[in-house]
């Protein structure tokens, strides 16, 4: 019994079965394998987010096994799954909610284009059309930064800061993504992986052609506030 | 009640199962992630097509929900989906069915290893006899050209023009292809992937050889008027 | 009825359904795509193979829709499927057949890899211990023919002639296989694939370690005489 | 009957449904094609093994077929499976088990990205954080060496010794991982194919940034004894 309103254990409820759920698009799309990578979303609401346990196999996770935790990253002792240690990743999960007020969904992968382009410290420049509707511009690279303390989650923010980009490129390390909620995030985990994929492939055999500025943010501003069926505009 | 005959209403019937359905070819074999790319069918004997919804994932596509427009690109209001936005690029594919009769299905997609040649502005050349058969000679490059006008589909249509191809890469973007048919629209996506990463792989190595354009012309010849168990000819 | 012996009978009934069934191996290893590669076997006891019909789906092969031939390729008529024209590479492996006595089944496949060496004409060099396993060298690559009368079945045999490969790339074309029995050439295309694609990625960073001859040739003789629970030697 | 206490037998049979069942990991990860690469665990409390027969096909792996061998890799007559021959790679697994009795599983696979690597006689450099995690530095290359004595397997044991890493690239082979069970040697073969293959990609458009060595050395610590449900350190 935590003392929720049934409002936030409602909210709470759904957005354990988000996070459970939403690992099977990781898997789906190539991006992760074994226990690798991690998914949370924060409770609308409430200043609590919702996370994968560490280590933990993906066919194993369920709704009930996902780890509640507060906005410095302390599991909410008493609640399911809170016998069990969090994401190894929490940390930084929680600095980006802590500091990204906008930002409802995180995803952490070390997808293999996307870490490719990070062991070299190289972002990702958008030279195809898909990249400025979804990112908007480059996918930028942040700091080598290792886990055990904030370094990570200060990387993240401090990085997505410049830049319209969802997703960002950790140096030798992986990719974080953000979104409205955690399957915007996924969503943008998908798309990162798939254009540092195309565009490493296009490089493979010579230079790109730029996008002009103005194209850019054009198919931004027109992907973000009409592509689908309810648009809501940019995260940012 | 849109007034159609039952002839009509029937055809119109059948192109939303076959666009539906046909969909599942694209993930299949890997032309597309979460709701990009998209697929359209000509309304045989009317001056309508079927085309995808915007923003919806795979998994919910079904005949109804498909959008019936006119060659204009307008959706027809009253009929099953015109709730709802057509794909963000009806446009384009409603300006490769008025200029050319002949085309019965588009396709549309950013498949990696095209999508990487396009990005570079370069076209797929012709080096492998599977290419010479469907293609009859290179992939060609269009123009680089942004949602929202009809820029895009006079790009393709121009392109198109000057090859035997049913595929084309625009500038920055992706492939589109056409056929005499929806499905073989797709067929046309599936086969340009595929020999656009065959030959983007041999070239790592080194050059490629040429194929004798005499032979080039044999082949796509007799891939086109007697491959299968029922060859129609070439489709434009 | 076509008179043949109670046996013969059996054995094509066998070789129908091997034929059908071991198409689904080239879909699952990514060996073609849509109608493309085919396999035929031979019937043993009788101047006779079966092949797949042309340009169907792979999703539609039956064991009665496979397609008896002699060794002229001939279909048989009034026998199963010979309503319908076989696999359009039938002369290639009929050739194989009546030229090399030990072969009892014959495949084709545009596999990515494979036909990425075959588009520069260029034999893939064996420097992975399982090519001297399976290959006893490299895998040599063929003349340019085209499609229609007896050149892709002569640049098989004669290229295979001066080899122990079970394998040969076809220049600009793709990779024919042969074997003791149809699955055993599906074996064959597997791994051919498998090491056009190892040795490919290890030379995009550099030159390959060479494997001495005297090794390789151990490594042959004891794969083809000692692996697995019944080895039988090397088909040639 | 073999004369094992019940103990022993329970041991035997836990680690034959081990070693069965976990090969279907190596073919979710694609690790291994046809009948290629082979996983033993060591039965606890005892001088046995289990390891896979040689050529069986993956879906053909049953607990009863595996193969049960003492530590000089002679198979244990009259225990199920013993009227076939054990993995042609099983003097090496053999070796190790023997001269590494930390050791608990033992798995083979010419994986794509491993073996180009080997195929170079190239180590895998340890820049991206997650082989810092799992190997504690680079993945060593040890020598080249043929399969029918004991040198694979000095080969194995000799260039661990050196190296933190659970793998190693045999030249011109493949790769061999090592675990405290089975299982954990199975997720240093699929963690070994992902690195070696991110690593790959990355070089080849540059130069990958170094990771320090006590960046490497706290990610390493970290990961053996923090990460996960119930982490137990390092295995060596």
């Amino acid at each position: 019994m935590t003392g929720y309103s049934p409002d936030i254990e409602a909210a709470i409820a759904r957005t354990r079965i988000d996070v459970a759920t939403l690992h099977a698009q990781l898997t789906k799309y190539g991006l992760v394998i074994w226990t690798g990578g991690n998914i949370s979303g924060r409770v609308p609401g409430a200043d609590l987010f919702v996370i994968k346990p560490s280590g933990v196999e993906y066919d194993d996770l369920t709704p009930e096994n996902q780890i509640l935790c507060d906005l410095d990253g302390t599991v909410i002792a008493g609640t399911p799954g809170s016998d069990r240690s969090p994401s190894s990743d929490t940390a930084a999960h929680a600095y980006v909610y802590r500091n990204m007020p906008e930002v409802g969904g995180v995803v952490h992968t070390h997808s293999t284009y996307a870490t490719a382009w990070a062991a070299r410290g190289e972002a990702v420049p958008c030279v195809i059309t898909a990249m400025a509707d979804e990112f908007g511009g480059e996918i930028p690279i942040g700091p080598f930064a290792i886990i055990g303390d904030e370094s990570i989650g200060r990387g993240i923010v401090s990085t997505l800061a410049g830049h319209r980009s969802r997703a960002v490129l950790m140096q030798n390390h992986g990719v974080f993504t953000i979104g409205k909620n955690a399957k915007d995030a996924v969503k943008a985990a998908v798309m990162a992986e798939d254009v540092a994929k195309t565009v490493h492939i296009s490089r493979q055999l010579g230079a790109s052609l730029p996008i002009p500025q103005t194209a850019i943010d054009s198919l931004f501003d027109r992907y973000q506030n009409v592509y689908g069926q309810d648009p809501k505009g940019a995260l940012k």
